[in-house]
């Protein structure tokens, strides 16, 4: 493709107030927090998802603070017609949709690329029949897989996979790169680190709870205690996203979204403890599973130059977490 | 995934002599060169190939001079009964079947996904169900897309696609490195520059000599002619693919296959005029297409460090590729 037109800059991006977004996805834990953030920078808002993971009353709040302003569509990406419908006369599409659990890929070595590429093809092909041109995307730091950088940047060497999760999100933004050389798109990808705060639903401090209300005298958890976690509070994330589509001016926008503050997990396992009130023996069975990637920590100066930071504390983060699903056991009594 | 198995070594490799190898795509340009060098190596090499771009007839010379130790099996990898039969009891499988032009892939979004990830997918499947443990693959240097260093090593910056072609293998690439870390798998990855040589069937030569017997005094070609090719003769390359896998120790092993010698378009269209005696008019065009890469240089010193290197000249190689077309006049009658 043109060098020029890969290095050169877009006319001025129109803000958000206004635009119409498709979330796809948009009724998840971390898909609800986008749309609330997207309502709140005043743009409106259809919000596509099958439910399967997504809960529409995650939405409730923004339904009624937004009247007119929030469409919701409950179907799958596979039903064309639906997407279409949903898809028509949108500005902007933030694709979320995807299965975020990087574990269990071994036993089904199919799923993550099923759903996760398939989705996006799926997204792409409607979006290219529509003539949007313009997508956001949301990636995970597992796509550096092997690479041991202590913070990995997103120019860092081209990475080797070691999970089907990260292998089908690697494969996602290299089609959706394509589709922006070919179709003179712009995109926008966001690798993210995990998520904590309200809504949240599967991972580590949900795992915690859970035993912990189980059996709050004594916990066992995966590895050592001493693994490190690089998370962010939900909402900053979503923040991020904001400001990497109204500022990203490049065709292919790629954007690490971390945090330099980190915990390991026999603090945050303290921190539970604390919120819930035990005081658990803990016993930490030093086994790991494949693809985790402990210790990652995502370099974001790139998303940094642009202004934005995590405002957050990871220690409040974690309070809100808690407190969310202690508030809310049905969360709590699904499959994590 | 455990650190010390990733970096680790591997147990000695078993030499090619006496394996088993399954070949996809074993009829084609590539893949019958391979087979003849996997056959002169000892082995014994079972072809599974559906016929669309290969020719069984590369592989009548082959089958002559190793009675006994070539089978070959005619079907689409979609046949799972038919690719279960030929792939079982194989000791390696290397995986070349695949849609090899990166040309049209904006007519046609889908089809490189389809038949290049999607191929790769049938295969892994397969060689997990039946407990085959090593993959060798046939990738691209487009994998590197907008990558735009002079030379281009394996740990590069993480690239930017700007093709369908490169996507989709990269795409491939990273399912197979999620396969090797889930299933302790032994990969072996090429990426190769473009190749030239003996039953070469696609490409600029095979232009210009189609253009040329159609017209011998006046050709049209893209671009301004100073583009540089590091083209490479298609032995050569898969000598490389026969020193890689009885070489590469690591669980995924990953390989530039490249060429330091290289020609201009201007230079190699002197040379196929000369080889053709023909003395035409030359116009360029300045017209590119989309997510070619004219000036990519591969850095193949992780290969040149097992002792390999291209043998043959590139005039030479071009010689032989213009012999070849010009003695096999039904191979130009083909769509390119």
């Amino acid at each position: 493709m043109d060098q020029d037109r890969l290095g050169g800059l877009h006319s001025p991006k129109p803000m958000l107030a206004g635009q119409r977004v498709l979330v796809t996805g948009g009724a998840g834990f971390v898909g609800s927090h986008l749309t609330e953030a997207l309502l709140d920078a005043g743009a409106q808002v259809a919000v596509f998802d099958n439910g399967s993971t997504g809960q529409w009353r995650f939405l409730d709040g923004a339904y009624e603070q937004y009247p007119g302003k929030l469409r919701q569509c409950r179907g799958h990406l596979s039903d064309t017609e639906l997407l279409c419908a949903a898809m028509s006369g949108s500005d902007l599409v933030i694709h979320l949709a995807a299965n975020a659990d990087i574990r269990h890929g071994v036993e089904y070595p199919d799923r993550d690329f099923e759903q996760n590429l398939g989705g996006t093809q799926i997204v792409l092909r409607m979006m290219h029949q529509l003539g949007i041109k313009r997508i956001a995307f949301a990636s995970t730091g597992a796509v550096y897989g092997d690479n041991t950088s202590f913070k990995i940047n997103e120019a860092c060497p081209f990475p080797v996979q070691n999970s089907f999760y990260g292998a089908s999100k690697v494969a996602a933004e290299a089609l959706i790169s394509a589709y922006a050389a070919a179709f003179d798109m712009q995109t926008y990808i966001f690798r993210f680190v995990p998520m904590v705060g309200e809504r949240y639903s599967h991972g580590h401090i949900f795992d915690f709870v859970k035993k912990l209300r189980n059996d709050p005298d004594r916990v066992e958890v995966f590895g050592t205690g001493q693994e490190r976690k690089y998370c962010l509070y939900v909402r900053d994330a979503m923040q991020a996203v904001c400001v990497g589509v109204e500022q990203g001016d490049l065709p292919v926008n790629i954007f690490n979204v971390g945090n330099n503050s980190s915990y390991t997990i026999s603090e945050v396992l303290d921190w539970v403890a604390h919120d819930m009130q035990v005081e658990p023996g803990i016993v930490f069975t030093g086994r790991r599973w494949t693809g985790d990637n402990p210790n990652m920590h995502l370099d974001s100066a790139r998303m940094r130059a642009l202004g934005w930071y995590p405002k957050l504390s990871l220690r409040e983060a974690v309070h809100r977490t808690v407190s969310y699903l202690l508030d809310n056991p049905w969360l709590l009594a699904r499959d994590s």
